[in-house]
């Protein structure tokens, strides 16, 4: 699936900081023919430092391409994605690399683009940002979001081919809309936590020992406070109905917990807490089945986006997708427990 | 200081869970003659099979003693200190590991113990319980409070002696009282936050996909809610009042997050996730100034206590503490920035 044709496939990323430029990484040094571009001289500069081609014009570098992955802020997407639709001819694939799914997924259809862009979000990251912190194993066995839509299913295949291929990321088909609504609870309610605890920390008159005595459970639950603080607020707004949904949801449960407390229920108190470690034992050890399926390329589209919505909302992934003959056939793994 | 009068020092450890079998584990890898005890018969047989020596009975360990660390459940501290206290004699050294301090601190003025107790709290763990996850270094390096009394200062000098040179730890004087109201932020709090994610994430119809989104956010946010649940509930009823204090004090920053988010101000999004930075910035990076100072030995405890409360109030640690002739000399490190 990366050998197209006898050559290799062509692909560009555009805005290669710390997700894009890491996507970037891995592309080149899996011996893809990719080059990149970013608006801001210095990052270019340090691509071309890494030994990585790229260009000065978006126009140059996306001219020819087989696959394009749009990086750069949440706000700049919708446009950017406009003028490499403008610039690439109709075989060529596009997806994002963005943190929220469910606007530039509309916005995509509104455009007419939903048989060649497929909206991705792989989940991974960092606390620093930019291309210096760029790795190129960022993604492997990361989960890797992609949406399939039932014009659109032969882009998401050769994505999904290419993704757990080059990537090793284990790819999670999901509807855009679900999603916002999953990421709302797994990504973006724990940053707000974690800022509010480092801001209160900071704010408080007890600083400083706090610091001192901050122990793991500190640490680690304003670890991602250190993030970019523009990163963060394009995150949380580009999903603000889903986030401040979800978090309904977590400060229902501290009020449970803090009620618990207050009345002095330590039975209750103990309940709550064994139901949240059963949430931590599931993600640390969650035994996966694998299932091989296969659908007839000429079958019912809504048949397979059923299917994969399914798996994703199931906790399942995809680790290989295959056309060949007349099907499709995809290797999923889903959480035995499901 | 560990050795006494040429002879080695005796210590004992009660309760040689995670915490105290790991203070037991570095005593005896350090060449002290220490001997273990804890009311699980299977504790102590994990204990022997160690190596380390372990007596079947409390009294047994205890006696004729150096210096006893008082482990186990918070709320069989203050039991076990009288116990402890009436069957060592006045010149043996009485701490805890405990992870509150006010409460138990002033059942020891009330007992009149004031002068050999010493309320300690080594500031590391893991979320896992028990001597099979105890290890002899978990303390290197980690905050270690320890709580002066003007009455005490003998106790408090000797102590931390032995836990800078045993244990590598930072010392940090801290008034009990204080204590308890950082360690609500700086671990207490967290728990809850921790407890909330993990806990609304497992009753959501979203679970499973959540589980397998769940990127380092979601996954160092919900670390500590994997502690076994009865020990949380312990260690939250132990600071009851300072808990809620400072619950309320992080959720009026969080309401400011999500008030910024509801109303779409990103400028005030980004300030106030500026301020949560610093925080985080001054966690990872924050520069110490080193001090020596002397106290004559004859001169007033108060002066000596009240520089030791504000090195701990000011986020500073001692990491040597001498008595030779007529002075006792501590090394001081304190933040810059304070």
């Amino acid at each position: 699936m990366v050998v197209r044709a006898g050559a290799r496939l062509r692909a560009a990323v555009l805005g290669t900081g710390l997700i894009g430029g890491s996507v970037l990484l891995r592309l080149h040094a899996a011996g893809l023919d990719v080059i990149g571009w970013d608006p801001d001289e210095a990052t270019r500069g340090q691509a071309r430092a890494l030994g990585v081609p790229t260009a000065d014009l978006l126009a140059d570098a996306v001219a020819d391409r087989d696959v394009v992955f749009l990086g750069g802020p949440l706000p700049t997407l919708p446009a950017t994605l406009v003028e490499v639709a403008g610039l690439t001819g109709e075989d060529c694939l596009l997806t994002d690399v963005g943190s929220t799914k469910a606007e530039l997924a509309a916005f995509a259809a509104a455009q007419g683009l939903t048989h060649r862009f497929v909206p991705g979000h792989p989940m991974a990251g960092t606390d620093r940002a930019g291309l210096s912190a760029a790795v190129p194993d960022l993604f492997a066995g990361a989960a890797w979001v992609l949406c399939p839509a039932w014009d659109g299913l032969a882009a998401f295949r050769r994505l999904t081919a290419l993704i757990t291929e080059v990537f090793a990321a284990r790819v999670v088909p999901m509807a855009a809309d679900r999603h916002d609504r999953v990421v709302a609870f797994a990504s973006h309610v724990p940053h707000l936590l974690a800022g509010a605890l480092a801001g209160a920390a900071e704010r408080s008159a007890l600083r400083d020992a706090v610091l001192t005595l901050a122990a793991g459970s500190f640490r680690d639950g304003t670890r991602v406070a250190g993030t970019p603080p523009q990163r963060t607020t394009n995150m949380l707004r580009g999903n603000r109905a889903e986030v401040l949904a979800a978090l309904a949801e977590v400060t229902g449960y501290l009020d449970e917990l803090s009620r618990a407390l207050r009345d002095d229920e330590p039975e209750l108190l103990t309940a709550r807490y064994a139901e949240a470690a059963a949430a931590r034992a599931a993600l640390t050890d969650r035994p996966h089945a694998e299932q091989d399926l296969s659908f007839p390329l000429a079958g019912a589209p809504a048949d397979e986006v059923a299917w994969l919505g399914e798996l994703g909302a199931a906790g399942g992934h995809l680790s290989d997708c295959r056309v060949g003959g007349d099907v499709v056939s995809y290797r999923a793994h889903l959480p035995r427990s499901a």
